[in-house]
């Protein structure tokens, strides 16, 4: 009970701002109808799970609200891009997300691809412009760049049928993990730039990895109008997912012991939100 | 005399020390054929001129010479990727780039849309791997985001015929301009943060323009051999150009004139590379 009214807290702190927040940098200066396409993707809405986890770390570590939010917003803008581009023809080619046509369906392949890439540099814009250090945002660009979550996207498109568990893992830990990662230790690196994130890296891997397996296991059994996307279409397009190379038992299984894990990590004993965070990843319908 | 020489000198230091640069970043720990597949692009050459504007100002304004590299390796980053990306398929669809296969051509769509995307978040890598503090990284996204060179592209691809000669300069200005100024501006505020480099940045904006117009003329003037690229695309594609608005006879004198104000800017009065750079833009052949 707690969790979820927190989550759902935090989840409206972030879009009673981020507006106001974006407002504030380039993109209220691009051009009107680009400015549409790029706020259309960022609107349609979904979990917001990067933003809620930064602004619950952001909390804990005691980052100040304004830049909480930034940081925030960078990871959503970078998520957008990530998905946008993902979706394209050429990629997973994709017509829905979040129950809503897929931003090339609905602006064309070239106005998407722009749209991504704007998206990006705006992530960028948003956490220089919290004043971090260029520590912070070295460590940004290495998380999403092609040793992390674009390293993943091209591990998951060449992705071969001799291919097997260890490139999976490698691969969800980079697509998936770095970016749910890099949501706890923004905040983190932000405040207590002397201190080892190490530890807490790992754990937001790991729960990438959860999100993941889930992901792969309500491709197999869930339905288009409860994800918002199409179903079914990693064995149609021949994907590594833990389902196939487990099976739905095994990977319930797996699933179910990594939050556990997760669960009992000692830096969030006193944090019922992190506690409860895996339990949310491993039950969610969406 | 003095500039050719100079212009190659610069252009060796570079061509000699990117790669050792590139070698401490992220870049390094990219799985291998996807490095591959971003070196093929940064290493297909062409003329270098981002990174040896960014080196002459780094010179002229004291910039480290470690820092110098890591600024001049962003900006051909930043710029490869926006090549990358606007050869794909939906966008301007070319075949040909530097004389060689477009990235999408040698390694498919989707590596080649990862392959840009992995350079964009490089550039930002390394811009704050420079030390110039968030500001300078705020300005650098601010510079080839949504209101800038991005929205350029934007611009470029929604080009109608009721589009006429502010929409142009506008777009040429975003899309060649701001990066040309970033290369200039950016050593200027990472030496000097507090001094003001509007009028840097507006020659630069203006050398860029200059570049464009040349670029329009050469597009129907020069031949694919020459210029490494395909010509005559402009037109067929009814893109908005100089020379369609204003012919080529005029297009030649409005460049010539542009050249002429920009050698004449009393800033650089001690310097002959940037007096003699806008003579080097308006005679390139390629």
């Amino acid at each position: 009970m707690y969790f979820k009214a927190r989550y759902e807290t935090l989840k409206k702190t972030w879009d009673d701002h981020y507006f106001e927040c974006l407002g504030k940098t380039s993109l209220s200066k691009a051009p009107a109808d680009f400015k549409d396409a790029v706020y259309y993707s960022l609107q349609a809405g979904g979990k917001r799970l990067r933003p809620v986890i930064c602004l619950e770390m952001s909390e804990i570590y005691g980052v100040e609200f304004e830049a909480a939010i930034k940081l925030a917003t960078a990871l959503e803008c970078l998520h957008t891009y990530s998905l946008i581009h993902d979706d394209l023809p050429s990629m997973d080619n994709d017509d829905l997300r979040r129950g809503m046509p897929t931003s090339h369906k609905k602006f064309g392949e070239d106005v998407a691809i722009l749209a991504g890439d704007a998206l990006q540099s705006l992530s960028f814009e948003l956490v220089a412009s919290a004043r971090g250090g260029d520590h912070l945002t070295e460590y940004f660009a290495y998380m999403v760049g092609c040793a992390g979550l674009i390293g993943g996207q091209y591990m998951d498109i060449k992705t071969t049928d001799d291919h097997a568990s260890d490139y999976m893992e490698e691969m969800h830990r980079k697509k998936t993990g770095y970016l749910l990662a890099l949501s706890m230790v923004l905040p983190f690196i932000y405040q207590k730039p002397d201190i080892s994130y190490v530890e807490i890296e790992k754990w937001g891997i790991n729960l990438g990895v959860l999100f993941q397996i889930v992901d792969d296991i309500l491709d197999h059994t869930s339905s288009k109008e409860k994800l918002g996307k199409s179903t079914g279409k990693d064995m149609a397009q021949n994907k590594l997912t833990y389902v196939k190379i487990y099976g739905i038992e095994k990977s319930k299984i797996m699933a179910g012991l990594l939050s556990e894990s997760l669960k009992n990590f000692s830096q969030f004993n006193t944090s019922p939100f992190f506690q409860n965070l895996p339990l949310y990843v491993l039950n969610r319908e969406s």
